[in-house]
């Protein structure tokens, strides 16, 4: 076991984007700027910053111009945003972006309720933003949402995330962002997905992109690393529950998988107590509570610390039989 | 990967001990057998019920007897209990306990603050549990505590760990219980550990009782699946969060654990839909949430399948653009 660990990782930050667009509170445009800049600074390499989709659909980053052109570009730092279509690529040129998405689901249920387009219309549409993207200069990505289960199929069959791949590759994305929509996976599964996957493209044109809503998004992350995934989507403190699940999480949290690459001896090159403030500040900014675990252990430390200084016997730890 | 994977998972429910000890609101005595009862119809083949430890130390859990005597016991499911020393035991035994549980902790500095004896003590005085125990009939568990860090002193010797292990089988426990008790541990660390571990002990000699402070158990359960492991401490709900570090996670989630499991073909004989009734219930007894991602996640599909009932047209889901 793990004998097949990247020495690095690349933690690609979606919060700004998959994170904030989930958010019922709409947060300032300044706000969000203060939010990517001190992204910028916890050694963070990969960021994607907000989405050039119509603004009727996700008014929450409406500002999407006015972030990618304010926010502070840090050197050694890739930012990077979501385009639908060749009206959105256009927009994030024009906002000085040189690294896009593009996204389709590997269900056509998900696929036709998120785009109103077969996945096959799809993929056809991508020739719109692929080549005038590269000829642009810039860089793209591509993500397959529903790649481990459809909130409206169920199952997904991996045959069907294996030839996207296949076909998004051969359209020219530099990798392909495994998402698990709904964060129904399980690390056999995922095994199973991705083996098939790497069986036709190397491992460093694969991301994984999961949501923690059932617990098993570090479980699933570890099964990828073992098979040489060396890029992990994760969002700051775990921004992006559905807006109908009250509670649920979202995409899983920065912190966790920074933790527990650390504890693997894997670089990451983020600064963790530096994800905690920034996390903190968030929580502020959309107005409850972030459900990283390892942030809410951090602010625990940081309270008994406190606590600890003051010299008062009820500050004594009751860990009598814990075990 | 995924070559060893155990075919089927005793889950060893410890929330009405683990959990419960370290909940700042008292449960009624009668709220406890509720939730014992309760959890004996989940499908767990194994919940330990409470602790005979002084009432001084864990006034929560001063109705020991009373809780031991009053639960319904269905055939088929083990009920244990920790017990601190012979006075323990002695209670244990009148109120009808065939298993029960022996405790100390890898690292010298939590031992003596958790019982106010050496490690070397601790073992000695296991000679008035164990024997007496095995005489009446009983089987003995034991839990090494901080096994994968210690709050105290940080890092914990895996040898340290290794010889407990041996020294615990030398006094005739039948399953030694690996704790990662304030949830530092990550996955190459647990592979280290548990792998010289099973260098000395059979795999069915040894259980993983992580508690998910920092958001890893899942993943470092997944290592000791891979490396044969077949018992799984956890807490329904995620209960056991520390009183001093608000919102901070206790014992990894019993519901994460049985989603997993069953995700990966591993049986474990639970209901995870009766397992969430329970966990609902007990959320109001402690009152607070549940810090389980898989009940948020089931109760939030129960609370959209209530709203797609009801024909408003802002109960369409906003899933557009997600990845």
């Amino acid at each position: 076991m793990f004998s097949h660990l990247p020495p690095a990782v690349t933690i690609y930050e979606v919060g700004p984007r998959d994170g904030l667009q989930n958010e019922a509170r709409p947060v300032p445009t300044a706000d969000k700027v203060a939010f990517i800049d001190a992204l910028s600074a916890t050694g963070l390499r990969a960021i994607e910053v907000t989405s050039f989709v119509n603004p009727r659909w996700i008014p929450q980053l409406a500002d999407a111009a006015d972030v990618a052109r304010t926010i502070r570009r840090v050197p050694g730092v890739r930012y990077s945003c979501l385009v639908p279509n060749r009206q959105g690529l256009e927009r994030a040129l024009d906002a000085g972006m040189d690294e896009v998405a593009v996204f389709l689901s590997a269900s056509e249920t998900h696929n036709k309720r998120n785009v109103n387009k077969t996945i096959a219309e799809t993929l056809a549409a991508f020739e719109d933003v692929i080549p005038p993207a590269h000829a642009a200069g810039a860089r793209v990505r591509a993500y397959v949402s529903t790649a481990f289960g459809c909130p409206f199929e169920g199952p997904v069959d991996p045959r069907a995330v294996v030839d996207l791949a296949v076909e998004l590759q051969r359209r020219g994305v530099y990798q392909i962002s495994l998402g698990d929509t709904i964060g129904v996976g399980t690390p056999v599964q995922v095994r199973d997905v991705l083996s098939r996957v790497l069986e036709k493209l190397p491992a460093e044109q694969i991301a994984l992109h999961f949501h923690d809503t059932r617990g098993t998004a570090l479980a699933n992350i570890l099964v990828g690393l073992e098979l040489g995934i060396a890029t992990i989507d994760s969002a700051l403190g775990g921004l992006g529950g559905c807006p109908y699940a009250p509670g649920a999480s979202g995409n899983v949290s920065t912190e966790d998988v920074a933790y527990m690459l650390d504890g693997m001896g894997i670089a990451t090159g983020v600064d963790l107590d530096k994800l905690c403030e920034a996390s903190t500040r968030v929580a502020s900014l959309v107005g409850h509570e972030m459900p990283s675990k390892y942030l809410k252990a951090h602010l625990g430390e940081r309270a008994r610390g406190e606590r600890r200084r003051a010299p008062t016997p009820s500050a004594e730890p009751t860990t009598k039989t814990g075990t």
